[in-house]
């Protein structure tokens, strides 16, 4: 066996007896490497109190049959040092020493294709998972514009906007990762077994929990920043004011990473976690996959124009000559005369600033004087 | 005539020889006063070209025919100097230099028991004319939760948002003040006719245009910076790309006032100004008036609470009691060696921290092992 192999087993080992995101099991494994951390594990079960359950677990295991299992079923181990191996996930370092959950996970299990070194600029898309028809078309079409600049979707697996993420992303003939908290080889939810199955044969299923791990509430929470540190950025599209997505962003943002949110109705609970993130200033306001992109893309890059309604050629007229075209009648002609009455400035001004406006078709002259032409009688507007 | 009278007299010229917003001729109304304004103006009427006009006026107008027959209908004309003038419009002195419209109006035509200069710390709520349902609603609720707190709502007085914010401030008993592009005594739309007349009689009907002023376009530009500058913020409720509640939210950031935007679906045409105007940083996010309300206190007055979801009792629980959680069977009950090979915790720490969970009530003890108890079996959750 290489050193490496050596290595790999040593941290499958780890990945089956710990939870994900053990600060403590995972931290050291990082410091130490897995053989030596596995060692530890051996030697000092009782070195700290929570190294107790994962020693006990240590004897019972099988990580070669579990590795050589899930190689046959198509699933891989990708740890630190392999190509495969995502370095954005090193930013997880040190990450989550005062939350429940956190660190470089010891390694993902990967069913799929699609190589996870190789995401690009992904972007992570979550949201409710009781989201509304507005969230999942806005989750939707959010993704498959993303994935049509060619940016790698990722989110969860989740109903409601997961789900909707991508289905948009897969629409658009994109690339797109679900990040489960359950082991890569289960359906959960059962319903999006056809989902997971599609991701598992075309694009890719990731999870730092081990094949046949269940999904456990507290795994979720580990599993919120791996999407985050995966990902240049979270869109959350739907949240309720407690949501599993504003986890992700608050990952993301510890992380970093850019955090966006897309507005809503506020009569729209669905959206109320949203708009306070952006309301404390937690996440930026997004409408479309443009504005992500104006967001990730590097300084000067993806820049959006202005957006502003087109042109209106009464903008560009001096203060005077709007002063004389709002004293036109809009279909009885009037005489110059009572136009610059009717404007407050002089007879001869007005007459040359209506021929000037004639020009521009801003008004008409007929034998009985001015108007305005058809097409310019809109209603006074503000 | 007093010097007080003389000066009330030679403002009431200029404001019915000028346009509003002049900034030539108002800012010279300032630095000089009226009186001496005026004698420039009579005087030397080639000065500027922009004098030319209104001087060319002056023989034609009957300043006090107007201000008896306005004070006859009910009409006051409020100058710097009154009792009545509010100082908050002292804040335009030399604004708008860039701009086609700006300055300290010379007067203002009020129309109304309620005095300007007691408006309090009012709440400017402005949008679209054509709004949706959903903008009538946002602007009705927010302008009857500032009014019953206390606040003044200041608006225009066209269809939609303007209309939604008088109507909610005189459903909660508040006060609230329309700004007019035209005179105070004329009713435009027509359809406002009853209520500007309601507002004329229990509120305010305000205008910087003398009475019979017809309300032209660039005359709403003006009056937009009179509405900003009345108030302590401006909220922009429903705006299209191009509205002039825009126009207002821009005067209202000149003049350092708080601008504030009520999100809304993306999809909505009605929400696009808004959404950009937050995007771009260029407007605070609110959902309600205690939204409002909090921006436009004074450093620590009517702080909200963060808005979170009622507390879950779980949540307080340690990382290892979760996951003993996780591992009690829904319905059919596990006996404790079970529990521990699930959540892969020794057997004896699991029965301790079971214990536990059974006294906060998170799992019950029956004769064959323990489950989660009734209430207690809401889905597994992220």
């Amino acid at each position: 066996m290489t050193a490496a192999e050596e290595e790999r087993l040593a941290r499958a080992t780890i990945s089956i007896v710990t939870e994900p995101g053990d600060v403590r099991c995972l931290g050291l494994t990082r410091e130490l490497g897995g053989v030596r951390f596995l060692e530890v594990l051996r030697e000092q079960p009782d070195l700290r109190p929570e190294f107790a359950a994962a020693a006990g677990r240590l004897a019972t295991v099988q990580p070669e049959r579990v590795l050589e299992t899930s190689a046959r079923r198509g699933i891989r181990f990708v740890v630190p040092g392999d190509d495969e191996w995502p370095s954005a996930l090193d930013d997880l370092a040190g990450a989550g020493v005062l939350h429940a959950r956190g660190e470089v996970p010891v390694g993902l299990w990967v069913r799929g294709p699609l190589r996870i070194d190789r995401l690009g600029p992904a972007v992570a898309v979550v949201g409710s998972r009781s989201s509304t028809a507005y969230g999942d078309q806005m989750a939707g079409d959010l993704a498959a514009a993303l994935g049509a600049a060619g940016r790698t979707v990722v989110s969860g697996a989740a109903y409601g906007v997961d789900y909707a993420a991508h289905r948009g992303a897969v629409s658009a003939d994109a690339h797109t990762v679900a990040v489960l908290a359950c082991g890569v080889d289960r359906a959960y939810p059962l319903a999006h077994r056809q989902m997971l199955d599609h991701l598992g044969e075309h694009q890719a299923v990731v999870s730092e929990a081990p094949p046949g791990a269940a999904p456990f509430r507290i795994r979720f929470l580990a599993r919120n920043r791996i999407i985050a540190a995966l990902t240049r950025g979270t869109v959350v599209v739907e949240a309720a004011l407690r949501s599993g997505a504003l986890n992700t962003a608050s990952w993301a943002d510890r992380l970093h990473r850019t955090v966006m949110g897309v507005p809503g109705p506020v009569v729209s609970a669905a959206s109320e976690g949203v708009h306070e993130l952006i309301r404390a200033g937690g996440a930026a306001l997004v409408t479309s996959g443009a504005d992500v992109l104006e967001l990730l893309g590097a300084p000067g890059e993806n820049l959006l124009d202005v957006r502003r309604a087109p042109d209106d050629s009464r903008d560009r007229l001096s203060v005077r000559a709007r002063q004389v075209l709002d004293a036109v009648p809009v279909s009885s002609p009037a005489p110059t005369e009572s136009v610059a009455v009717v404007a407050g400035l002089g007879a001869e001004e007005v007459e040359r600033l209506l021929g000037g406006l004639a020009v521009d078709g801003h008004v008409e002259r007929l034998p009985a004087g001015w108007r305005l032409p058809a097409a310019m009688r809109s209603t006074i507007d503000r």
